[in-house]
Formats: C-alpha cells, sequence, structure tokens
C-alpha cells in the first residue's frame, strides 16, 4: 500500500495527449496519488494509567481549579460568564468549585465533530475513533538541504500547503505551516487562509493572533462554504494555546469567542515545557494540564453551548541543564497518553503528540525524536494531530525534507492503524498449504494475488543491496526527501476552485488589506 | 536519569590520587556509569488481537502442523523424540496431533527463568513482566564514520562487547555481535565467548553453528561458573533459528540440544522475511510462526524437560519490488505484537524486534525504522530483546555509532517503562500552589529537589540552542555518537576476573585450537 509512486504502467490517456520522447517519459513516470481518508482506528487503545491513577489526577485538577484558580486576563466577557456560571471572581483571578467547569463541558461539548472541506471527500471526523494528521504550525524559520535554514516566506507557505495536498495520509492542511514573515503581520493571516483555501482542498484552520483576524478567517469560510452552511457546520478549527501556567490571555480567549459564536472548533492546548511551564513530574503536569482544559473548555461552552472544542496538550519537557526543550523522551509520551485517557473521561476530541524534534536538521536524531511522539500519539488515540509532518528544531523550522519524510511515516501510521487482516485472504492457509516446507512464497498464487496491497512501500527508505544504494551516490534519506519534495512541488497540480468564488475571496482580501496600513504587530 | 553522563561535580577522591592539570581535566570529565538493571514493565501491555483473533491464529497453527507437518532434516534423534510422543513421521516429515505440541511444551517449559551472569548484579530474569537487552547480533561486516563499511574482525567484536559493557540499559553482552572474519570458523567461537566473559560481566549468548560449538560453551562456562553450578543453572542463553517455512535443520537443533541438555536456554525463533518465509499477510505469517515455536520449543522438552525455551520470532517483510527486507513497517509491527500474545497464551518467554532498520547508514532512515521497531517491542511484552543496539542495513552491518544511539534509546525505553510517578511528589500538588499562574517551575523547590533525575538525559540529542549547535560545529548525530563511542571504548575498564579461571579459559581454548586445523567451514 502506497499513496505516492510512481506509476510504471502504460498511462496510455496521457500519453497520447500528448507527443514524443519527452512527453512519454512524462508520462512512465508520473505521480499517481491516492489520498487516503481520515484514519479509523482499529487497534486497541493503549493506556498507561488505572482508574485509581485517572481518578488521581482528575481529583487534583479539581484542587487547582478550586484553590489555585485561572487567571484570564483582558478578556471581561469571559470573567462575567464564569461569574455567572457560579466561579468565584477575584479581579482576573478564577476559582471554580469542583466539578463546575466539568460538569458545563460534559453538558454541551459535542464528543466528536465532522471539519468540512470544500472538496466533500476530504471532510473528517474529528473525535472518537477517528485520527486526523495536520502538518507542522508556526515556525518562522523553514530548512532545506539547499538552503539550509532561513527565514519563511508566503512562497514557503504555499509550498508546505502544496505538499500537504499531495501527501496522502495528511488529512488536513493545517493552519500555520510556517510564517510567512515577508508580509505585514496584520495583514498576512489573509494570505495564509486564502493559500489553504487555493491550493488544497483539504480542511484548514483560521487565524488566532488576533479577534479581528479570527473574525476575517471565519468570513473567507463563509464566501467559500456559503454563509448558511457555514453557520451550521464546523469548518474551521483552530488552535487556542493556553499561557501556561493557569494562565489565559485575551487574544486567544478572543480568538476563541469569536469561533465558537460561529460555531466553529477550538483546540484549547496547554503548551507545556514541564519544568518550566508546568512542575517536573508527570502526575503534576496531568493534574495542571487538566485545569487548563477544563477552564479553557468550559469558557468556549460559556461562549456558545455546543461549539465544537477539543482537549489540547503539547507535551514536552525542559533539558535541566540547559532550559531548551527535548522531544522524544520518554517523561512527554507518558503525558501525552494519560492526557488521551482524560480526554476520553471527559468526552471531548484529543490533540496532542506529531513528529516533534529537537534536531536542527533531519537527521537520526529527529527521526528518531518523530518517531518515539508520533506512534504513541496514534497509539493513545489522539483524534487530531498537529505537527504530523516538517517540525524541526523545537518548532522553529519547518524542513522541506522533514516534511516529505515525515509525511511518509504517517502513512505507516494509517496502516498499522488497520490492525491484522483476519480475513481467509488474511488467513492465508491454502497459501502455506500449497507451498510447504523448505521452499517460498515468492511465487504463490496468494502472493501473487495480494502482490499490490501486501506492505506498505515507503516513499523515503531505500532497501536496495548495499552494492546498488553505493552504485546510486550513496545517499542519505534527506538526500532522497530532497528529490521527493522538488518532484512535488514540480507536479503539483491545483485542485479546481470555481473561478467566482475565488474572485469573492480575493475581493474581501484585497478591501481588507486596504483598509488599514501595513503593521508588523 | 541518565546512565553515561560527565560528571560535573568535584570527584574529589580521583582528584587527589592523580596530579596536575591532566588529572583534573580527566577527573572533571570522567564517565560516570550507573547500570541499570533488567526492566520491570509497569505500562500495560500492547495488544492487537482479541480472544477471537488468537483462536483463529492457534486453530490454523495446528492445522498447519497436523496437515503439512514440519520438516526435521539431519536429526534422527529428534524424529525418534517426536515419533515416541504420538507424532505422525513420514522420513523427516513430521506431523503433529492438534495439541500435541502445546501440551509437551506447556507441561514442562518454564515461564520464565534466571540467566546468571559472572557478576550476579547482572543476573537477569527472563520472562514475565520482565524485559531485557542485548545488542545485535550476526553482521559479517561493520560501519563506521572513520572507515565506512569492511569486514568485521575479533577487536570489532571486542569493541562491540566493551560498549555494551558500558550501555547502562543494555542488560545483556549478546552473543555475535558481530562475525569475526578474520578468524577461522571452526576456531572463532572461542574467541567469541572468552571475549563476553573476559570484556564483560553481563550474561551472554553461546555458539550455535555446530553442536561441538555449543559444547566447548557449555565447557567455558563450567570454568567460569564451576560444573555443579551450570548443572542447576542456567547461565547460557542462545538463538536456535528455524529454516523457514517449516523447517528445522540439524546443526540448529544439534546445538539446542546441547544447550537444552546441559540445562541451558534456547530461544526459538523462525526468522521470516514476510513474502519469502511467510505469507504476505500478518495473520497467514503468524499461524505459520506459532507452528514452527510449538514445534521447536516442543523439541527443546522432549530432549530435556524443563530446559528454559523462549517464543522467538523475526518479523519483517520484503519489498515486493526487489525482494529486499525492509523493517520499521507497520506489518512486521502488527506480526510482533500478536506474537507476544501467543507467546503469553503459550506460557515462555517472548522474544522479538530490537532496533532493526534496513538503512546502510545511521541516518534518518535507520532512526525511523529502529524507533518504529522498538517501541513496540517494548510495548507488547517482550521480554528477551536481541539487536536492541548496532543494527544495520538489514543485520549485515554492526554500525558503532548506530551502537551509541540506540543504546541511548533503550535508556529511553527504562524510563518509559516506569510509567508515571503517582506518589506525593510526583503529583507536586504543592509545587502548582507554591508557584501559581503566570510564572514559571524552574526555580520552584519541588524542581530543585527533583533536579537530578527528573527527565530522562540523552547522550546524543543536541538540545542546544540553533546558534550553540552551529557555534559547536553544526555536528549531526552521527557525527556525535562517533565521538561517544570513541570515549567510551578510550575510557573502558575492565572487570575483574579471577586469574585463575582466566588461566583455565585460555588453557581449554588453546588446548581446543590446537586440537584440529583452521577450517573455514
Amino acid at each position: 500500500m502506497s499513496g505516492v509512486e510512481e506509476q510504471t504502467a502504460g498511462a496510455g490517456e496521457r500519453r497520447r495527449s500528448r507527443g514524443g520522447a519527452e512527453a512519454r517519459r512524462a508520462a512512465r513516470t508520473a505521480l499517481k496519488i491516492e489520498q487516503f481518508p481520515y484514519i479509523v482506528r482499529k487497534i486497541p487503545l493503549v493506556t498507561v494509567l488505572d482508574e485509581e491513577g485517572l481518578s488521581i489526577i482528575e481529583r487534583n485538577a479539581d484542587t487547582i481549579l478550586q484553590e489555585v484558580g485561572i487567571e484570564f486576563r483582558d478578556e471581561p466577557e469571559a470573567v462575567k460568564l464564569w461569574q455567572g456560571a457560579g466561579a468565584d471572581v477575584k479581579g482576573t483571578r478564577i476559582r471554580f468549585p469542583r466539578g463546575l467547569c466539568r460538569g458545563i463541558v460534559q453538558k454541551t461539548a459535542p464528543r466528536e465533530y465532522i471539519q468540512y472541506a470544500r472538496n466533500p471527500e476530504r471532510n473528517v471526523r474529528i473525535g472518537g475513533d477517528a485520527t486526523v494528521f495536520a502538518p507542522v504550525y508556526g515556525p518562522p524559520f523553514i530548512r532545506s538541504l539547499d538552503d539550509g535554514r532561513r527565514y519563511a516566506t508566503i512562497e514557503d507557505f504555499r509550498n508546505f500547503v502544496k505538499l500537504a495536498y499531495m501527501s496522502p495520509a495528511i488529512h488536513h492542511s493545517g493552519g500555520t505551516v510556517c510564517e510567512p514573515v515577508d508580509l505585514p503581520v496584520n495583514k498576512r493571516h489573509l494570505d495564509m487562509v486564502y493559500s489553504h483555501i487555493k491550493y488544497s482542498d483539504k480542511p484548514f484552520m483560521g487565524s488566532v493572533t488576533a479577534p479581528e483576524r479570527a473574525a476575517d478567517t471565519v468570513e473567507l469560510a463563509r464566501i467559500l462554504f456559503g454563509a448558511d452552511f457555514v453557520a451550521k457546520n464546523t469548518v474551521i478549527t483552530s488552535l487556542i494555546n493556553a499561557n501556561s501556567p493557569m494562565v489565559w490571555d485575551g487574544t486567544m480567549l478572543g480568538a476563541m469567542k469569536v469561533y465558537a459564536r460561529a460555531n466553529q472548533a477550538s483546540i484549547t492546548t496547554p503548551f507545556i515545557l514541564a519544568g518550566a511551564m508546568s512542575p517536573v513530574t508527570a502526575a503534576g503536569t496531568l493534574a495542571q494540564v487538566l485545569a487548563e482544559v477544563l477552564s479553557g473548555a468550559g469558557t468556549c461552552q460559556l461562549y456558545n453551548p455546543g461549539a465544537p472544542v477539543i482537549f489540547g496538550v503539547f507535551a514536552s519537557s525542559i533539558s535541566m541543564q540547559s532550559g531548551a526543550p527535548t522531544f522524544g523522551t520518554p517523561e512527554p509520551t507518558l503525558v501525552s497518553i494519560a492526557a488521551a485517557q482524560l480526554a476520553r473521561r471527559l468526552g471531548i476530541p484529543f490533540r496532542t503528540g506529531g513528529s516533534l524534534c529537537a534536531s536542527k536538521i533531519p537527521d537520526a536524531q529527529a527521526a528518531y525524536e518523530s518517531a518515539q511522539t508520533l506512534l504513541p500519539t496514534l497509539q493513545c488515540g489522539t483524534n487530531f494531530v498537529l505537527h504530523g509532518a516538517g517540525w524541526l528544531e523545537g518548532g522553529l523550522a519547518s524542513g522541506y525534507e522533514k516534511f516529505v519524510m515525515d509525511a511518509d511515516q504517517l502513512g505507516m501510521m494509517q496502516v498499522l492503524a488497520k490492525n491484522i487482516d483476519l480475513s481467509e485472504n488474511g488467513q492465508a492457509l491454502d497459501a502455506i498449504r500449497e507451498v510447504g516446507p523448505g521452499t517460498h512464497f515468492l511465487g504463490c498464487s496468494h502472493t501473487q494475488a495480494n502482490f499490490e496491497t501486501a506492505f506498505y512501500r515507503s516513499s523515503i527508505a531505500d532497501n536496495n543491496s548495499f552494492e546498488q544504494w553505493e552504485a546510486e551516490g550513496a545517499q542519505d534519506a534527506a538526500q532522497r526527501a530532497n528529490k521527493l519534495w522538488k518532484r512535488l512541488l514540480r507536479e503539483y497540480e491545483a485542485p479546481p476552485l470555481d473561478p467566482a468564488i475565488d474572485e469573492a475571496l480575493q475581493a474581501y482580501i484585497a478591501k481588507r488589506k486596504a483598509a488599514s496600513p501595513d503593521s508588523n504587530v
């Protein structure tokens, strides 16, 4: 099974429509991309805590909410709503009677929801037994073998949207796939959202850097989907980070308020480097995370009961020597798996993990750390996986080579999640009877019948003999990945977009850009 | 938590015993190696099949044993023993009434056993909730950044034994850490076993390339431990591979017979590249694996009821394009996890996995593949993990850099297996009360109290800032690993060995070497 593979068959239609050797060569090597639907997990959930352990964490979260409380800064409306809901308010500090937040969340927040895409085949279900992969989010830099590390531009942004569009196991176009620092801060969100709409047909995320930018995102979605459709359906999922420990700030709350009231989804996410933003222990971190999520998701429900909200956690720890964040280490893995259990008990979708690493380059460190993050992310039942592909350097750089390497790993997760085929064909008893002892299965009829789909085919790994690998230049994985992402971008074709909608989107963007001077605040 | 780390404290004792700047520098940077005991897993077992799925596989294995049968080649005694036990024998083909093998194994094979080491602190428990990591086994080549790829020598062999000895999370010295091709085939086993005894104090594996070489291994163990001790205790665990599909050959059976009758442990292991040695499907592969293990482990119990025997499986699949083996892909992961479940139902210890990869070099491919193999290996409850460190190129090369990279990952698995600390200190409620919203935990008393042990400290990962990493030469993980293994070998000190025993070992080896001419057969 493989999404990205070379089409070695004749590709007759295409060949006839062009002429000459070049066209035949193009046809022979044309990329055939079969998109995968979002994952429906068939493997058992991986857990770490038992009932007693989970109860301890939940009890401690309630203690934090009750005794310590959470700061709600620069968002008086949220404070007022909590006062009305029965919380104890002192200035910006809100303390919550035990169980209050949980009750509010469980009363109205949906257990799962559909995020619609402009191509209905790319709609995703977020929650339950579904897993959705989205690309890296946030880096101001990019890295490639060609350019090394440099600031990201809107062209890079478009490139990563295109690569995500062409990656079969990336189900979601994501949000800030890199930060286009060549555009003014107060307007770049328009180009970012437009790029997701224009260059992909997968679902996307919205701007959260200011409430009015969230409002722009909703307006663009209304143009794309129709205002009626957006009023009734979720077409945007956005990332609302806590300012851990135990602070929600006005910018994020303001963006969440816009989205929630437009029926759009928010991922309330404590951003944790344990040891800095939370205690140095997993159990302490988990209690704080749960307290922050309960207060954030509860706020979402107060803004608009029933608006989709996700239990998010970004779990990392810091080097106790340097204070630098570390990734792919065991402690954050335990936090993520336990948090998934807490989210299921709360009854809302869950987000964590991805392909996280501290490495600056797509080397062995990057891959060990990413794999050690990604596999548990799938196994623990994460519903929405941000940073699925492209993350480097603790999130400071989006890597071109890393992106296609990770996308290959996501494809493997997609196969793993299917579990073992126990059909008669899967059991293959007749093949064993046919072949018998001391021979091999290479040519037997069962092998021939299952040839195409038997095993995942990596787009990056070199499995050839040492001699062949050496004859082909002794390349490492990053060098092969460099060829692959360039080829994907070369062969990219935009999904069709209704020209009238495209014009309307561009008109809105032009109007908004004209309304205020450029600013980098 | 870290086993290999630089000692930054004063190291007063050592400093006083030497003089001058060099001694102070040496003391300042001396390696402090704290060995970890074998893992006792505190995380829940990961599974893939339910009761019904497992029953299907077990039924199919019995069908294979009954209808197709297993070849027992060049070992008439095994055939005779099976005939006596009620099997249906036609020449070298043995067919087994349903349940016969299982009954024989379950009647006498131990659920777990202790393998004793010459240093009692290094004894390992194999089975149950214990996991033991051993290094790579078998490669004829080595790879390092310095030498590239070349044939392995006995010096390389000693080096890998030393590196395993100095790796805190490698609990077992292993066997053929590389194949010393500079020594004659018929005598190199003597130098290999001696190297494990001399340069490490961890438990080790025995020769299986001929019954008389297995006998030499037992003799050397008797010299080391005393004949009485060896008669009553297991001090050798050895790898007995099936010649899949469905063949046991005389060499491997002969070696197993020697070990079993000396009360030593065997790992009966179908060596599977699915699609070649087994069907292209996981369920088909599993049924065949179980049939092979049942017949092999059963043979072990017929040789000597009660001799320790491990359910082994080496699970890989092949590229359907080239026929080359692939690693770190989802299908073998599913096979390994399900096989662990089958082993638990059978009631004997389990071996699979390791840090397997197809990559020729310690690049991102190697790391993705190794991590995707290693984590499930731990999670599914594997008791004995061969190839835990150093494996490259589908097992054709032992990598120096790969070895220390993997050893670092094994350390992480050791921490992961501890699960979350739910003690009062782990819950850290007081830390959260002390710190409160909007500040940080860096200097709080709880963080200070847990500073040393809070997070796993990688010996390979660079978590520094981009600027610092660049200033230090912008090295990749392999370059840092190159420095680490050289440093370890430089600072290696042999564990003390009773000179009388050492002499006796050497005398036995000299006598055996003199007894026959060198031969490469």
